[in-house]
């Protein structure tokens, strides 16, 4: 793999393609070119090839690519090429829609645990797991869970001190869903999903009556 | 407004570069360079300058933005300087979690509604709103609370049959949650939200070591 750095619309459009090659996978077919990626998801074939170069020579000219190998090179530089153990933090609304999401798996995320700070929770049941002490067995159970990606599902005043308490845990991966901009060390890498932006996308279509391009 | 396509990224960024003004408004902050917009957010000053030039002239060269401004233009921009009426379709764990997110009114987005179609669940109460039955109600509804755009929370199953009666009630803008690709006519816009995605973003990180630039 090239050292230099990547986009992250690039990283971005590779799980789109991962998923559009899965697709065709299960349609049985074999090969597919850069131009029909393209069509499929709304991009241009110049991108289709662009991305896929940073990562080496994928494909043959005239010919396409091979819809299995190049979903299986996708899915290794994405990291997809083993499974991830996540803990989802919070047990309200959001914490047990994420637990009972049924994209994660699928994609090779396990969710081995879910911590909430509330007493009246603690304890208790959901799915097929129980809803542990954050406070106390966050440290204890990432170890020997072995897990490594943390969902931050919490109100927005309490988010800060739990992702601090991630880092603490060793957690080097966090997506925060809470509507608050946080901090991390350089060696963590936090996301924060914000749902109001994709609203926002649709506004600013509906409104301009521009048209915009790429996914 | 220029009448070109803009990149989606662009629209993306536009939403980031928004809460930063704000932020900077909130702390009393007037003038703001590109440089000191782009080291906040993790861009390029160039990309900054970029995404602003699509919409016209910003800035004094030398002094930079009025905070103040910019962010009023780029709300404008993104359609934010109306307020907008929302639904929610599903009542379950996910459509809960929407339904009292904090930050959606924040941005001039107001859940009018929410729908489901299970007989146990309609005429209960969420928050201050009763559960409506989407079925009969989703076309007056709509209509009467002036409604134009939708979340639509419920299992993949049965995702495209509800965005089919969307797109019939009028429904021009419409946020997926459901693991599941799905069609809608031209002049309708579909975003969706695939949470694994997200988390695949920090795998390709954790594994390459690679660094990624961009929010």
């Amino acid at each position: 793999m090239k050292k230099y750095k990547i986009p992250e619309a690039t990283i971005n459009r590779l799980t789109v393609y991962s998923r559009c090659l899965e697709q065709e996978e299960i349609k049985g077919i074999e090969t597919i070119s850069s131009a029909e990626i393209a069509r499929k998801i709304g991009v241009t074939p110049a991108q289709v090839r662009k991305d896929l170069a940073y990562f080496g020579e994928f494909g043959t000219r005239g010919v396409g690519y091979n819809v299995k190998d190049l979903k299986k090179h996708i899915m290794k530089i994405l990291g997809l090429n083993s499974k991830w153990n996540v803990a989802i933090i919070g047990a309200g609304n959001l914490g047990s829609a994420l637990f009972h999401y049924k994209g994660f798996q699928e994609r090779g995320f396990y969710v081995a645990a879910i911590f909430d700070n509330n007493p009246e929770k603690i304890g208790k049941k959901m799915g097929d797991k129980v809803i542990l002490d954050f406070r106390q067995d966050i440290n204890n159970i990432i170890k020997e869970l072995r897990i490594s990606l943390a969902i931050v599902a919490v109100p927005a005043d309490s988010a800060q001190e739990v992702v601090d308490k991630l880092v603490n845990a060793g957690i080097k991966g966090i997506v925060n869903f809470a509507p608050r901009s946080l901090s991390v060390p350089s060696d963590v890498i936090l996301r924060r999903v914000d749902l109001a932006a994709q609203l926002e996308i649709l506004t600013f279509n509906l409104q301009s009556k521009s048209q915009i391009y790429g996914k």
